[in-house]
């Protein structure tokens, strides 16, 4: 079987998630291919170092340039903060290699339109990581969807809802500094609220929003051993938004709202969704990903009702490859699934989706919001 | 309009929910006829005479056969503690009156016996009070299984479970004490789910159970108040079962479980039953009594679940009668429904269901669970 | 006992559960006094009569200014379509009867305006029906917020989802016609959402929104015969909204978002909130409307969850007037939970909560989201 | 780091869930060693080599004698169907492996006595496969019960519900052929039921139940392929229960009921329990694994409830290796954890949790409840 050799550029929690792929990929998703954990890049060496031997990369490196210039790595993942997505993607396309980056795709739009491209220019296969839409759920809901379950749409309706910054002594960690991460709730989870949205009901073409930030000053961090300092004397500014709140329009006529907050205490990860059409209606909730509802409005009066459809059959997409049905499996399976669907697309030299083009239409609707926030107007989006 | 007077026996707990189904049944339910709510007994003199005022009824005595008695009543609801049931509803049919009688029918079978003969003799439209049976989401549930919808049945899964006593220190209250109510939640509420087990899927044949006491002794009430004595330093025994636990058989070779209990922490009111046939299953839950679950095992694999059936459509027998879809009812609407099905009944002079019959029948059931927990055999039914 | 009077103007839908406010009032409300379901009006004659028949009340009239001119009227209901109330109002105020005001309270901020300026010109005790601010989950809510018990709120998220027009086949009935109710999915149900959250959280100062009719013409109905014409060949214009989509701000910081459709397929009754504060969280859906669900922040983190609490305790308001913990009640309940509190504020000459101010400041809401959708801009509420 | 090389017995179903668990380990679960995937046996030889490459073992073998006369082999798994189990034990402990089997731990209480004495004989540490013990939300509950928390307890609720074989022309697989399997629903699944409740709540000390199989006749298999022969006109004769209900009585006073069936048709794998004590109460579904709702009825009235916990808190054990709070674990992670605790015991040389003997008292149960099967009484366990 031939080999696929994979390097690796960060080595946080991203890259926990993403090793696990590599492996779980390979012994579930019969790819046709072997994916080889060939070199991971980190910081510090030391740390680096430890990471690639307790998941499986057989070299580590604290500068990433080694692995972009390699000439035997095919695949390159890029799961560095925001700011230097394009950097890193730029010379991974230029050095020929594929490429799938975490997303946001960046931070700004004219980086995102210079990786759009350099992955045109060197024709490599590349993929933004909107994981969610690997789930066997958002699989289902996507195919029922496009079969014309739904009818005519009307309303979609999406949450991504955190609460792990509401208490005011958490410290002012990379993901609050606007110059490492582009902005907050909106670019991190409001990203992937609005990409399932254009993901299951098509382009969105006007939008108006506003942004908040509810806590304005926190902790500084310990620079030295990297970890937070609760209580810490000194302060410093929080330069995104802790929560969006969102509304807008779909090509196809449909009307939807959205928000993205750090703030709704109760909700770690609540990613949901509820869409409603003519003929029927889908919702689902990332925190309890392996179901998805369904209010099928075709049915006879008296047995209408939302069905709670366990997404482990064997006729359900991803899920097929790991247990019997009933066997539920847990969030980071997106991830093997999401590299399963890249390689069989490096293999057969076809164009992946979401690309690089699709993250950046994504961040010209966040570009939307944070515009419509300070104008207090709508925006179209192009 | 005919009016047809009722007079009501007992004037408690039952009393208000009786009442409340003879003000609604009037207003709601298109009877054809309307009911009046001529007299009510209860003891003391002052207080029922405040519960009339208060619930609408006529006229008020301390002396039930001042109700019996009268040739101008057409209804009687007898609503007693379960050792007056019998002299109760015998009085009544001897005295030519249809007769509705809380449950259980009796203490002893013997009673139950003689109550059946009553009616019989006097060919009087008479009813027991399993109410949950005028549910409208129980409704539908029989309604799908005679149309076959569920297919062979395996599995009838039944639970009754409240919490009400579980501090050790509640008082003696008359529904612990066995010669005024013949046993304890198997009698009061494990009636209720066997009968609902019967209701849906027809005789249970063969039983199997454990009734057990978990607090022997419990504080004696204030008899002159009738407030309970919680704390109080004198102990009387408790001579009823707080739990009991139930394996059995159904004549169509299904198999059922059921449990009753008043240790049940965290159960207020939790009457909940699952039913498993080759083509799909049911589920309700009493604490959500406008809902009914349903899998529909004949559908395409991609989209079998659970289907949250809100049983408030106008397609649905009975809550058609109150609000629009989506606006739910109470559990005291199944009093309602059930008044007006027996007054139906009365109108047409067509025997009612369930009726005292199906009362003793259930009383055996529950006799046989008495049985086997003292032999710990296996007890056939007949 | 004292009898209090009672005239209602309308007997439609909303004259049912009025009508069974009464009665159930007088049953389980312990109100101190009687109220009398003296006269009711509404058209045509013969209706009226059998209405009142049926309902219990002692008059009926085909003129609505029989019950305003009577001396002997203590409380007046006004049930009509928006486009009356006003009308009807004044001349209850300035008859000096106690009135009890549907939502929304008018068409049109002048009308409200000058409804409020008659109940206060004659002193009598007005309100409005907010009935969703009696459901006892509600009360809880509330009690719970102003104890502090979520610290400092963050968001609100409402929606209030129908479904009874998503056929473009169902036809033009008065709630579609603009003369007749003001606005549509906006006034009808978004008047509830957002009065929810004004009750929850105190005043909202900014709006931005967007209203949306998706089909803009339905069969005419037969006006002879009242009923639904469905299918038929000749259509109208829909001159009100199907859906709306809302942001805004409150008073105290929290950011609001809101949704009312009469198009959310699979959504029968669906008004539902929730809360997020630094301390805890709050989750409620109308067609559940027994529970409330709580986050509570501060318990140790192992324990933490959403807690479905059943709110049918001894302690919860309103509730313990009905049956025992785990007995749930209905939609309709609400209603008579709304009619005790005016009368007992009729009785000791208190004003009542939401009176007419409110629903005049509910109107200014309403007002400025359809001028947000005009204008595309925020508008801010005085 | 020392390594540690494993063996494995099997090559099915359970073969990819043990050897994900091997490689998911040694990347997140901490052990302080590395375990090798050494060898690998099963039938026949083509597909356990292809088997190997797929799941990243170094050989692979038709004979698993291979395995156990190896030296460098430190840990064994025993994963055949239950007819193997005692003698691939016995010749891996005798050869001084350390094991962990699959369960029920054998067909007889004879072959499970002998299987325990080998262990003890050769000093190995040995572990039954009741992964479900090692699932965060039991760990919970577990710990939860060990604090107290609960107080008395009173009542274990255990259903274990499958529906795989409620099409009767499902084929004569392994499981259902005694001589192979040794029972049908009751070992299978009801093991993980019984042995579930005596994990949380200590020793059943009497059972009381019945088998039944419903359809008695399926399709034979294609020998040759190993698929199944769906509609096949030869039958043979299943010879193992579909179904058993179980009453019986804790050592600490509670009572419990069990179920165990492949006919409970919308349950694809419902593993679930309740348990009720005098200060709170516990529920568990596996189809949600990730959650555990706890009843404390110590809080005060108003805000008492379920409160639904989702256990993916830092705080909460094995979690804590894997994501973030809100992102969702999946079934065969429990293979991990439990692989982790095994490896510890190893490390340490402490015994596991649960050993032979654990399996040798399950087999006394499930002996048990066949006993009082035919018999139609009660049996004590000792």
């Amino acid at each position: 079987m031939k080999t696929l050799r994979v390097g690796m550029i960060g080595s946080g929690f991203m890259g926990r998630a993403h090793s696990n792929a590599l492996h779980s990929a390979n012994m579930f998703m019969n790819m046709g291919v072997k994916l080889e954990p060939t070199i991971v890049s980190g910081l510090p060496k030391a740390e680096v170092k430890s990471f690639a031997k307790q998941f499986g990369w057989l070299e580590a490196t604290d500068n990433w340039k080694d692995i972009v210039k390699r000439d035997d790595i095919d695949i390159v993942f890029v799961l560095t903060p925001g700011n230097l997505h394009c950097e890193n993607v730029v010379a991974a396309c230029n050095a020929g290699k594929h490429v799938i980056c975490e997303k946001p795709l960046a931070n700004t739009v004219a980086e995102a339109q210079k990786m759009v491209a350099a992955a045109k220019k060197n024709k490599v296969i590349n993929m933004i990581g909107f994981t969610y839409r690997r789930l066997a759920a958002v699989n289902l809901a996507k195919k029922m969807i496009e079969k014309g379950k739904l009818g005519e749409i009307y309303h979609y309706r999406g949450l991504y809802l955190q609460d792990w910054i509401a208490d005011p002594e958490f410290p002012l960690v990379w993901r609050l500094q606007k110059k490492l991460t582009g902005s907050g709730a909106l670019g991190d989870i409001g990203a992937h609220t609005m990409d399932m949205a254009e993901n299951l009901l098509g382009p969105i073409t006007e939008v108006c929003g506003m942004v908040k930030t509810f806590i304005t000053e926190r902790p500084l961090m310990a620079e030295s051993t990297g970890l937070s300092a609760k209580g810490a004397k000194k302060k410093g500014k929080v330069t995104v938004d802790d929560a969006a709140i969102i509304i807008g329009k779909f090509k196809n006529g449909a009307l939807g709202t959205w928000e993205a907050s750090r703030f709704a205490v109760g909700n770690r990860n609540g990613h949901t969704f509820e869409i409603n059409g003519s003929k029927g209606s889908l919702k689902f909730d990332l925190q309890d990903l392996n179901r998805l509802h369904y209010w099928d409005n075709t049915k006879p009066q008296a047995e209408q009702g939302w069905t709670n459809i366990l997404v482990t059959e064997p006729v359900h997409e991803y899920v097929n490859n790991w247990w019997p049905p009933g066997h539920i499996i847990g969030w980071e399976h997106s991830f093997v699934h999401q590299l399963a669907d890249f390689v069989k697309c490096v293999v057969k030299k076809k164009p992946a989706t979401p690309d690089f083009a699709h993250g950046l239409h994504n961040q010209k609707l966040l570009d939307g919001v944070l515009t419509s926030s300070k104008t207090k107007r709508w925006v179209r989006i192009r």
